[in-house]
């Protein structure tokens, strides 16, 4: 059970699925821990971890939610990049895939991606599109003939300089409408430019990517993708993995601080012994339990089928917020050494940052439930 | 289903269970509801409604954690007064006896409580000891023969002003230990004077209450109340009711203003189509669905047997932590018209300090769950 | 010095300012306090305290905006109700002649209000026009010859029950233009009904009132209101001085909240020693410090003319908001007795929610900073 | 005028001292703001810029401490790591010699320091005592004829790694006093090793010193400083330097985000038309004003020798609060370009962390304050 896990959720799991976190647990432990605050630093991928997540034989098969949301927790209390590379692939493009893809789609391209020979992307972030993606897609889709001519640009693309298949999606001038294209990463005309300088997941490998005219044939385009409508049933989806990872991020960080409290000693006692250090702690693990309250209902709900659009945005805004603080309480208790990455906390309170504002910032997040609950749009 | 319970908690709840829910908040709707401001004005109590309450068939009967503390948010969600009524009488008077009695005591009092026939009060509280009740309790118990001579000042004992049985904790003198007395209300000896000019539950009488050498017999006194830690037992089931109790006071809020954000107009339109506005009740709800998934949880471990006083200890402080957020919310967005019960906000906002500070303030209940998560205690 | 004032800001008051500031509070101190609590509990005006009011020599007269502001803060410390009861005479009934009235009229006004032989009231505000107060308001003024005839409704005016004057601002049909009418309160066709039920600024008479076919002179229509512009300098005035109120209430909940902790003891020492305790209590005093720094600075920008809309609704929003913050630290470090009149600080608690709302919520004035610092008006 | 002064504080310097201002700032807009971002990402030190700040003349010389404060501001405004050197060189190291140095000590050093011929830098903290500063410290200073020998230990020493003196404070294991000496940062037995892997002042060298048997001559001992009282005042001083750099901090964040409101669309309109991004641009410059007050009337106190431990105090650790909150909502208004160093933001919200923690933490610092306006220390 984790330190923070005060209320026992993890007893919710079945035997066979507190297995597979365990199993998952320990090769976090054991391969990803240990090298991320390196590659942090250097902003690097650590490529030969693939195959490694292969082994895991998580990709490609169907979970409870509650089991998938939890696999998220794990992997972001490890390391939020990790987590984000495996949602990248696993969840937007194989998802994407999955949704909106003919048999014929699924069958030709899920095996690879189930055994990470072949790795994923997702391109529907534009420049000047984060909040406003609907209306605001520029990227254009022109057929001719038996082929697609793609046009546009993408901001933001995580996996995309190492991708084999990028899932992108563009408005097909034709009839206005958004469409999913499964895109080789190598493409001629399309052009993945590592985004640099980033203080947040750095381990994580995003990309602005330029497309100019790059043909992709009719079969690579996603049958069952018609609208935004189906794109955005896969934003819902992995919103709620968002929320699932905000709470592994708060786990994390509540532990660090918990155990240096323990440790670190002034005034001649351990600091955890003083009631501004409990006071912290307190409020980190109040948090961590109502987050996590509430994305073991979203589970329960995804899974009856009952789960709606303002369900996975609440999750979404409400766990990264309350994420955000407990990062922020954790670095206050480490004090001068929570700015240094070896003490652990620094990484998870700077990837913080881009867990709060990708996959909808609070903001649009907040006017997704809002008009769900008042019945009044205010988006603009 | 309630407005404020965009995850459909209630749905956890079995089908009889959700029955006994209808039954109790058509009732709550019906009789309490109308009449609460007024009472809340003029500081009375609605005796016409003891009898009512008896109707309902709740008091001493075997039920869930689930459903014990749904009954507890749906009273709340009502008036938090007549909560508090329910949860002295049941919860910590016919608790007490429950626990603490023998079988022939349990017999002699519980079935005229259970009929409301006699209500009972619980005086644990002192005027010189609010966090400190274990060891600064200074009311004394001195042995003479068959029967015991309590002598000591009460503070704060709701129901206390016409109580038929009102359990009292004091220091017996021999052994240092604090024991539990069932006195009647009328006892010579025993005077309890109502606490004038509250700002919150007006409706809750509280009296501070006086002994001096008031007589108990040896036979009335709980045979199983051997130390305060028996009474601790008593706390800690109360308290995960006042969790619940916020999260109905929230959703009361969160309601209130969610209907006024629809009929109120402001520049030609309803003030729920603005994004401040969106902003101030979507905060609520994330409130209200963190709480009420900690507190299911909560209940969870509590039929399992595996529930501590730092759970307890974590929601009290968590749920009446943000419920006071979420009040604050509503009443700012009723702006003016907040401040006039008759827009119902402002009880809520008024009756949400006494549950902020009642069953242990937040700092105690922080201290206790830091003792537990640290290991060391930083209550001096 | 008040305790509160850590950083002596009282120390930049000339002399002769100084010297008025001790003399009002030492009133406020022997004849405001010690009767507020129980006028606050029956909602009663204490209309004994006018004429002691008018012996302070304080209406009408030219000041500096330091000291204005301080009076107003001294007032707030004492009592919020009756600082809102010399706001609403001297400030914004006064303040509406002397802004808008012809020679004349300041001539045959001015000089009883200043003998509080009149006291004047605000008429503005109204049931359906809150924030929306410019474009929204629908009392109509009608010239028929020499006089004019009002009609329509106002909601939320202070004083009103019992007022001699009330400045009633109006829509002249002729030309759409708000203009603004010295109204006796006994004239025919103006009816004003106290609003019951407050819970907050109880002592202030708060009057919904109609006005039907009420006739008034042509002389009696202040002769240099022309639009709602001019309406408009009068509440940019008074917006700063609810900054200082704000900051009058902090101090006294800070105040209180201080000795109490001295005092108070649990565990065997004054709960002033506790961090838990002192952190309240530095939130509190950098709530203080912070907002009278902005006061004051806001004071010596309005005696330098370079005095903005944006600066007071500035001041008026966040001043209120860490009030806000610092009474609910006060009442919650009181505990329990923090919800009882007699500790002082529920009357404060409850008296800032009407203060946090009144002369622009947080919202509206959130708009007006925005708007000009932005360029973009946000309001729709 | 700086576009978050919105109160126009500037205006209190005098005309000389807004000279000073102007030609600081122009020299940090030029030389600091452009590299800042680069070096920072790079974690190196622009030593090209030490002679720069020669030129302008500021190090050692007398002024007011609302210009001395303010071009603190100033240099955070630009880069906080910058504000930072020279912080450690003009106020902690300068600073140490001007007060507790002999005659022949100031005139033997400071000249050479105000010329940056000679950088320098203050060893204090210590691995194992950061807020325990006073009785933690372990460094000994041991006499043997005219020379000391120190032994121990230092921990975040800012420009240690390339400062040519160093004042070591250690304590003599003779009468067990505090005592300063100043040391070559060539010394033998001194290593100072950089640390690395900072996620906040990546552009400040701090380093772990080493210190082993290092003599130094009884004329570089400090001869005023007898006791941890003298080192206190210095402290005093350096806390109220870092409230002023959180201001300047917060204006930069603000600009930032106003600017970045101003030309990024969302829904074919400026993001700052929106309401949600205007409240966070008002809470913003609200934070901005209070802390401006704030620091404004420190310095008002400093230069009338009212001044206490409890005023700086208050400033550091309130002003920095404020600060984390403002870049936290710039950095939110940004979204996903917030995590990207070159739109700006990113530096500040990273470099907030250590001003947040350095000179005492939010916790030492409330503690400070406590002791003073509740007479009760509560340290332990």
């Amino acid at each position: 059970m984790l330190a923070g896990d005060l209320y026992a959720f993890q007893g919710l799991l079945s035997e066979d699925e507190a297995a597979t976190v365990h199993r998952v647990r320990d090769f976090l432990t054991a391969e990803v821990v240990p090298i991320a605050n390196d590659h942090w630093a250097r902003a690097e991928f650590p490529s030969h971890l693939i195959k490694r997540f292969a082994g895991l034989g998580l990709a490609g098969h169907e979970r409870s939610s509650l089991l998938n949301g939890w696999l998220a927790l794990e992997m972001a209390h490890a390391d939020a990049s990790m987590a984000t590379f495996y949602g990248v692939h696993a969840g937007l493009a194989m998802g994407s895939i999955q949704t909106c893809g003919s048999p014929e789609q699924r069958e030709r391209w899920l095996p690879g991606m189930t055994a990470f020979d072949q790795i994923g992307a997702f391109a529907l972030t534009e420049p000047t599109g984060g909040s406003d993606v609907a209306a605001g897609l520029r990227t254009t889709a022109r057929r001719d003939g038996d082929t697609w001519v793609l046009d546009g640009q993408k901001r933001w693309i995580g996996n995309a300089t190492f991708a084999d298949l990028i899932v992108v999606w563009a408005r097909d001038v034709a009839d206005d409408q958004v469409k999913g294209f499964v895109v080789p990463g190598d493409a001629p005309g399309l052009t993945a430019t590592k985004i640099e300088n980033k203080i947040a997941l750095r381990i994580v490998q995003n990309a602005d990517i330029e497309l100019v005219d790059v043909r992709v044939p009719e079969a690579d385009r996603l049958q069952n993708a018609n609208s935004f409508k189906d794109t955005a049933k896969i934003l819902r989806e992995t919103r709620s993995g968002v929320a699932w990872q905000a709470v592994g991020v708060m786990l994390a960080a509540y532990e660090i601080a918990l155990a240096y409290a323990g440790e670190r000693e002034q005034f001649g006692r351990p600091i955890a012994k003083f009631q501004l250090v409990q006071d912290l702690l307190v409020r980190m693990v109040g948090n961590v339990t109502g987050a996590l309250g509430m994305c073991v209902r979203l589970a329960q709900l995804q899974d009856a089928g009952q789960y709606r659009d303002e369900h996975s945005a609440l999750a979404k805004a409400y766990c990264t917020t309350r994420m955000r603080e407990v990062v922020g309480w954790a670095r206050e208790l480490l004090a001068g050494n929570g700015i240094v990455l070896d003490y652990n906390i620094g990484r998870f309170v700077a990837d913080a940052e881009a867990l709060y504002s990708y996959e909808g910032t609070r903001e649009i997040n907040t006017l997704i439930v809002g008009r769900a609950i008042t019945g009044h749009g205010a988006f603009v």
